[in-house]
């Protein structure tokens, strides 16, 4: 498994882009919108790894919910996988909780599913593979 | 800027090193006390960039008060840079606010500055530069 992105949990994309092109100094290479979550992503490069800002664009989406709770901050880790149904079966059999079992579309072209943190020491943990 | 590490915060290095052992398929492959901030660390590779687990091994640590007022899980990302002092000039005009600015020894050899989270998303944001 590599790290594939973080995903930052963010207000306003717009104001946060800024933040993160002064801190990165470079631009975000791509933004999509990712009808499935109810959400707009932008992504920028670091190293081998990607910044995910995550804004909401739909009422009541996770996301939404996610920052009525808490504050703005890293919201979930990323591994790539190679075979997302092997990695779940092992992590299911290392007694891991899934929020999703059944792998959806997110952002990037990829299947994801998620961890539960409170099986994961407290961390949102997403794994990712690449569409085909 | 890559990505170099993500901090997460644990109580019990041990219990979370088996948690992070059998999420990522594979031991830490090393551990490490930071006397400078008074906590234990322990590493996993993915891919290029680290997962760096810290927990408090003295009274009045930094992470230690972190976990008085929130939940084990992801504390800070570190970006690796090659010129820290460049890019803390860099910063501090683009207005970015320091926790220090003097640069302090680090886990893995490492030089390290923080950002302070209000001026980054309310992301801990860490700075690195390899030891020469």
């Amino acid at each position: 498994m590599k790290l594939e992105h973080i995903g930052i949990a963010v207000k306003d994309l717009n104001i946060s882009n800024e933040i993160f092109e002064k801190l990165l100094g470079k631009e975000p290479y791509k933004e999509e919108s990712v009808s499935s979550e109810g959400v707009r992503t932008s992504f920028f490069s670091a190293g081998e790894s990607k910044i995910e800002l995550v804004g909401s664009e739909k009422n009541g989406s996770a996301i939404e919910k996610y920052l009525e709770k808490n504050r703005e901050g890293i919201h979930h880790l990323a591994f790539g996988v190679d075979n997302l149904e092997k990695e779940i079966e092992r992590l299911k059999n290392e007694g891991f909780i899934f929020i999703n079992e059944t792998p959806k579309l997110g952002a990037d072209n990829k299947r994801i599913v998620f961890l539960h943190p409170k099986s994961t020491n407290g961390v949102l943990v997403e794994l990712c593979e690449d569409v085909k």
